[in-house]
């Protein structure tokens, strides 16, 4: 009890045990939708990649950046995540790739069951099929995390404005992530970002974690990740 | 039903009503705490203020130098959001104000219950009482909206590598902002932001809208950001 303002001291909500229990059905419905979007994808001959990160960290760049290099010799379509507008859609139908725009209504990110009607309309704009979807999820780096999307690679960004203090900060989204990508590398003169030490935060976590380096900007560090990319791709 | 896999289309989980309903009993626990945190406040003699921003907006630097500026006449006292990690807390206090650490264990915002907690400790640690309160929420631009903490301001951050998009991106976080502060203007010539645009963006959610840009680094604008805390202070 608080003797200032005589209110009680409450347990935080998330260890309520109604909420845990709807939270946990939630999750396994999340689960095993997210196994089955995996099987339609690898039906669909291709493979597809989560990407998280905080809002600005560099996503929607990256992705046209990556289309212009890939474009002629890989067939990509993208799912974009946003809680409102078409903005990031249209972004990447500029580039002229097939993107189907997810839009939460409120929520901080994408879920199995989303991910999947937005195959759906995906494939029916890729008609010659797709060998690599792109699933750019809601800028947050705390929910996505917690949602299989049926993804067969999760890459997290970590642009350099944001500090190399965020790995410690958001763990369990970094070593959730199957590639670690740091981002927007052309800014670092102006930052007090080391590569040196987010690279040695975020091993903390997850001591084999592959990390990348990169600018969209410049190009700098970038044919390492086309290569990454190109390693995924089926035969 | 999907003939590619074989799976159901469903509804996304936050329309499902069980899931309504314990968001909604919720949400009206963390009403009234908030307003007990309020009444707390008041009580104290201070006002507190509720930060939100992306991870790596600039909020803790922000604070660095407010803190740096007015710590001579004004009493400044700081709870210190984060999923996990005492690191911000820990540069409060080098600066030689009192600072309370939360750390949300996963969640992605502060609540209010929360926020009680802190207020207690933070006034055993600032014997001298307090004017001037910030509460630094989880980095996060979606779901610290959702949550008043007993806050007399709110402040959205937005720095400019974040891109001018964000407002429209993220507009129940926006439109529920006192103060909409764009911050790391030294960075503008670096970026494509455009504080005309992110300024017009964020009008058109809300006509109204306060807006200050600075720059915590080269202090411009700072003194703008100073005198509107100033001006909320009691007496």
């Amino acid at each position: 009890m608080c003797d200032t303002c005589g209110c009680q001291l409450h347990e935080h909500h998330h260890h309520d045990a109604k909420v845990v229990e709807v939270n946990r059905s939630l999750l396994e419905a999340n689960r095993k939708q997210a196994d089955s979007n995996r099987h339609h994808i690898e039906h669909m001959g291709a493979v597809a990649i989560n990407l998280i990160s905080s809002p600005g960290s560099g996503k929607t760049t990256l992705l046209e950046r990556t289309i212009e290099a890939l474009k002629e010799t890989v067939r990509i379509g993208v799912i974009e995540g946003d809680i409102e507008t078409e903005r990031d859609a249209d972004r990447i139908r500029a580039k002229g790739v097939p993107a189907v725009q997810l839009t939460t209504g409120g929520a901080c990110h994408l879920d199995a069951p989303m991910v999947h009607s937005g195959l759906h309309v995906l494939e029916h704009f890729a008609k010659d099929g797709l060998d690599l979807i792109f699933i750019e999820n809601v800028g947050n780096l705390v929910c996505p995390a917690t949602f299989d999307l049926g993804e067969h690679r999760r890459v997290v960004l970590l642009s350099t404005p944001e500090g190399s203090d965020k790995p410690a900060k958001y763990p369990a989204t970094f070593r959730g992530a199957d590639l670690v990508l740091i981002t927007k590398t052309d800014l670092l003169p102006y930052f007090d970002f080391s590569v040196d030490e987010a690279t040695r935060e975020t091993r903390l976590l997850k001591p084999d974690q592959a990390i990348l380096a990169l600018s969209a900007t410049t190009g700098d560090g970038f044919d390492a990740w086309l290569a990454y990319l190109r390693q995924l791709l089926p035969r």
